[in-house]
């Protein structure tokens, strides 16, 4: 048997909300410790990495380690019904046979909604990711990473991320126009929110897919900041934190095209 | 000649907004009381019945019982030109032959708007609803119910409401997944509007195409307070009270079909 | 050499917003004074003609009068990436060939956006609009205008505006209905802003496109007020004041058609 319980539900549900778009069924590695997703993309070149910790949730139970695949459609569609407040309980019971519930309750008005959702067989192979030093790691505030991949992409379908010591830059060069972002590293740290850090051991200079940046951006609401790891010709990871208690975390491949020749 | 001045233009703007998807063409029965309207739906599976009692009114002179006959289109049109708090005269004098005449003013901006709306003959067949005792009424918020609707249709067709004394359950069941939604009655009374209030005296297991339900609970904004009146085989009766003086009730006959079994 | 900075980059987005739906590509005559743009809309049936005087930029400094086309699709594009409290400087140097330079500035967060956006070679007709008398002057609130036409045009394709002493008539007619808005010029002057003012030197009855007022109010946000100057037979103006130091104005010739016969 497994049970969870998340005192609200608006977290999963935005959790879902970002990821659906990109993973269509996706396999929730339910152990003692934590339910982890790892899963790529349709065209296979993001990956998504999911991991909730226990002190997230209220309550949890997992009686023995179970993976639970599921369409992250019907996820989103059940969890579209809950409202942000209410409490939400997962639970799967072997002799539920192929489905899990969901419950949500709204205490106050004695209100409760109790959603089944059929499982599905998903292949799990869950992927060893090394771990890597990276040449840099920015944090910046995640609705400027998502506003800023957002401008770009009126005018490329490539994002170049360019780290020193002195800033990062944003470049998106297209037909009709082109656009640089540059931020430097904030100086006085009146808001800490709003600071942008730069930790650079090697400048880097690397070129995205701008489609799929946009796709992790969706994340945005989880977090207000998100971290970027950046290392020349090896996968960026784009990582939300969620609550100190669990990530969620994209990884995207180098583009490796034509636009090569802007890496100057 | 038919002339009646509503205080503000909202109340009409709501009331038609909320029925007119449902029907195209309706019959005023303007009386010396009362502005009626019996209509049903395209595909004669519902019914609208809407009165407006002269209590509503700012003024309101009727010299003889007419049915004026109008396009709900139309309708919408003229009203979405009304500020919400502008009055609202719906003025019909023979002589101005086949067309009536919504006057909006805002008596602030010295502006005044006169919209013609041209009628339609429409064959006004009274229908009349038998008196009806019910086995079970539960008033509720009309949010609530709205919300509830239209989470189920995420899932089903089908809206099954199911009344106990101990509560009313809203179940929808469909391919890839069901959803169950459990209102107890509200005990302590914090928050009248809040309240769900359940009066049985037998119980009630039927079901509903969900799509209508959906219609209906447009008229949400018009009342915070929804009235359901069930009884097994008969027409539901989903009403909102119009502030005190009048209503706007839609029939809906159970539907009879394959889901039959799951009334257990 | 032209360089001219904005204090925040909401007003020439507003513009651009504005006009782009009307004007593709528009050729902006900057000089000593003011940067000033003419431009017929694609069927040569209106005339946008913009005047940005000195007094709206923090600073300015154009060498020699230039001509600079834009595609206004391309502006819009880059004036999308700013934020609206954003210092806008826009560039252009003859050493950087065929472009032109936005750099957003976000001062509080240490960033930069600079885009670059190709020019185009446009034939600047520069036309020269004759003084007018106008038979009446109305001055109302842009947000009334705007409102009113787009209500006139769930009904009509054409806008008949009739000025006389004791107010202004706007008045649509069409198949299914037909709406009139009158407004009375103001007279207790509470709200400066609210004023509808109605300045007659002969009575005026002319008609419209209505379409082309809907492009034109698009320009609303800019103003509070606009200001309609009408004469008989002669193309109407639309105008926007920005600031106190310059206007956007739109002029649009009557229309002469089968209405015609609803000159009274």
């Amino acid at each position: 048997m497994f049970e969870a319980k998340l005192g609200n539900a608006a977290l999963l549900k935005k959790i879902i909300d970002s990821i659906k778009d990109l993973v269509n069924d996706a396999p929730f590695d339910c152990s003692e410790n934590a339910v982890c997703l790892q899963a790529m993309d349709s065209s296979h070149v993001a990956l998504v990495s999911l991991k909730l910790e226990v002190g997230l949730f209220e309550s949890y139970r997992c009686d023995r380690t179970i993976n639970l695949g599921l369409s992250l459609a019907s996820m989103a569609k059940a969890l579209k019904c809950a409202n942000n407040d209410d409490t939400c309980m997962i639970r799967y019971e072997e002799s539920d046979g192929d489905s899990i519930v969901f419950i949500f309750e709204d205490v106050k008005r004695e209100k409760k909604q109790e959603i089944t959702v059929k499982m599905m067989d998903i292949d799990s192979e869950h992927l060893g990711i090394p771990d890597q030093e990276y040449s840099a790691v920015i944090t910046m505030p995640s609705l400027e990473f998502q506003k800023t991949c957002r401008d770009l992409a009126l005018f490329s379908d490539s994002l170049l991320i360019t780290v020193t010591k002195s800033g990062v830059v944003f470049t998106g060069k297209g037909d009709t126009g082109s656009s640089v972002v540059t931020y430097s590293p904030t100086s006085g740290v009146d808001d800490e929110k709003e600071a942008v850090l730069i930790d650079v051991k090697e400048p880097v200079n690397i070129n995205f897919s701008i489609k799929y940046m946009n796709h992790f951006t969706k994340a945005t609401s989880l977090s207000p900041k998100v971290k970027l790891s950046l290392c020349n010709d090896i996968p960026i990871v784009v990582e939300y934190e969620l609550e100190e208690h669990g990530h969620l975390r994209f990884y995207l491949a180098p583009k490796i095209d034509d636009d090569e020749g802007m890496r100057d």
